[in-house]
């Protein structure tokens, strides 16, 4: 559900009413309970409330089953973040992981994430950074890597939510090496392509022209790629970051992976903005969400629109499919 | 000229033939004369020799002046980049500086630069950056500034052509604050307005979320940005790099100043790729170039598009009128 102040459980309540996403999968919503039963009346949708606890035995595949998590309060008004709805947002995912990781059976099994507020969990949970960061620890996963999927671009950061000043100095030839290959396993998920292009951009202004500018393409990056190479041949790079993602919009490239967070983002939301999903690799499940935040100031008032949440479940269903 | 071999020659002849550039100013064309010839020949382009020297006392009002640099050769090819040609592209520009500098009674000037191979040139000139660094050496500016200016985005980089891992340590309250106030002087020029709506990106992911993910925005973009709101208060930052181009695409901000080259690079060419105009302020003359390179792939086979530097003379000719 996300934050229950935010937009999370209308975006979710208007997806599952939506003719694109009904039917798709069997859905089950975890969520404080009031909130999530008024924006699914708001939106007439059928549901069952499922009871809580890790055992999912029983689930309507007719509607859409909701569970609620133990914070679950009724005092929550959209618009208004509380500790408490940050509890619950937390809660949600926790009890997320834990169904995932506890019903082994169903073994087709996807989670989509809705906005949190990070800062006020982080109260909560000091050291909370974002859903990806917080899922590789749930899931005990070694190594994760977030991809942004739209409508013109996917893009992959190496580096994430780190200083920008830490960024060169976290760059290894093994990390770019370990991206290269989940992003290259996982490919056809990402563009549905098995021979998918991938470009790879520079650290440095203009790729640090022969090491003018940086020695991190020189020393760094180029060998990265070249061991990559050896796997799976359909990679170019390093490319100066002010260009590469260019290329890709033009479609010479399906899949950009960048050393660090805004590299990639920037260029992102430029055209992207509001269709973008985020997708979690490496966690054993499937993990989408919708690439925008809790927009706690046009919350419950019906106007904020589901088509990145309907992008992130659409995506979700399809990789498990 | 910028490098001979390039597609500058024939970006400029096309220029001086199209309706929209003819007669706008009086134009001194400063190159390899064989070479420049040629490309004003095929566009038609009536043209004098004007002596070689700083001094222009004669210059043709209905005609494109052409001023020889003393490496003119004719020994070069179009696509074939030499030793010779990047020393001949140093020339123009140090020919250009001087008679900017000598001839003070032509009061309102502007230099438009084609582009160089700037690898090329730093092998005869160790050092070389770009035409933005060469020019503040040739002026003896102290402080210059390069904004690029597109159809839909208008971005200012605070540093340049460093390598990233400098980035933070070069960046300083006084530095901000003197690119500000130089953006602010400019402004009109920029944006042609006078109540232009500045945005500052930060430095960190997320503007680093009040120093969870660096502390550059706390400890030198705020300070810098309040002391700048003093005099001239139509500012707005730091704003996290993902989503300030998507605003200022929006209309929501007039000029964006980023913290570095790629991170305003980027997106910048995401929507105005082929139309950009680079424009250096600070030189105590106006100098614009358009913002590609020098194209030696297509070079000589008349399919280079000179709209983006039909584009740069046109700001340079608004810039001084």
């Amino acid at each position: 559900m996300g934050d229950p102040a935010g937009i999370g459980p209308e975006i979710i309540a208007r997806s599952m009413a939506s003719p694109g996403i009904k039917g798709l999968a069997i859905f089950v919503v975890i969520a404080d309970s009031a909130v999530m039963r008024k924006a699914l009346d708001d939106e007439g949708v059928v549901f069952s409330a499922v009871p809580a606890g890790s055992e999912m035995v029983v689930l309507a595949e007719d509607r859409v089953n909701v569970v609620a998590v133990p914070t679950n309060s009724g005092r929550i008004e959209p618009g208004k973040p509380t500790e408490l709805g940050a509890r619950c947002a937390l809660e949600c995912l926790d009890a997320a992981a834990d169904i995932i990781k506890t019903n082994k059976e169903i073994l087709r099994k996807a989670i989509v994430t809705a906005p949190v507020d990070k800062s006020r969990i982080s109260g909560i949970y000091p050291g909370f950074v974002g859903h990806t960061e917080y899922f590789q620890e749930l899931f005990s996963a070694k190594m994760i890597t977030m991809v942004l999927i739209g409508e013109h671009l996917r893009v992959v950061p190496v580096t994430r939510h780190i200083p920008l000043k830490d960024v060169p100095g976290a760059l290894s030839v093994k990390l770019i090496r370990d991206t290269l290959a989940q992003v290259v396993d996982n490919r056809c998920m990402i563009c549905g392509k098995q021979d998918a292009r991938i470009g790879i951009a520079a650290l440095n202004p203009h790729g640090g022209e022969g090491g003018k500018f940086g020695g991190e393409e020189v020393d760094i990056i180029i060998p990265a790629v070249n061991e990559a190479k050896k796997t799976y041949p359909y990679m170019v790079g390093p490319i100066p970051a002010d260009t590469i993602f260019y290329k890709a919009m033009k479609k010479e490239l399906d899949i950009v992976v960048s050393m660090y967070h805004d590299q990639c983002l920037g260029p992102f939301k430029m055209v992207d903005f509001a269709s973008g999903v985020n997708m979690t690799l490496g966690l054993g499940c499937v993990r989408t969400s919708p690439d925008h935040g809790t927009a706690f100031d046009i919350a419950g008032k019906g106007i904020a629109s589901s088509s990145s949440m309907e992008s992130a479940i659409q995506l979700a269903v399809k990789a498990i499919s």
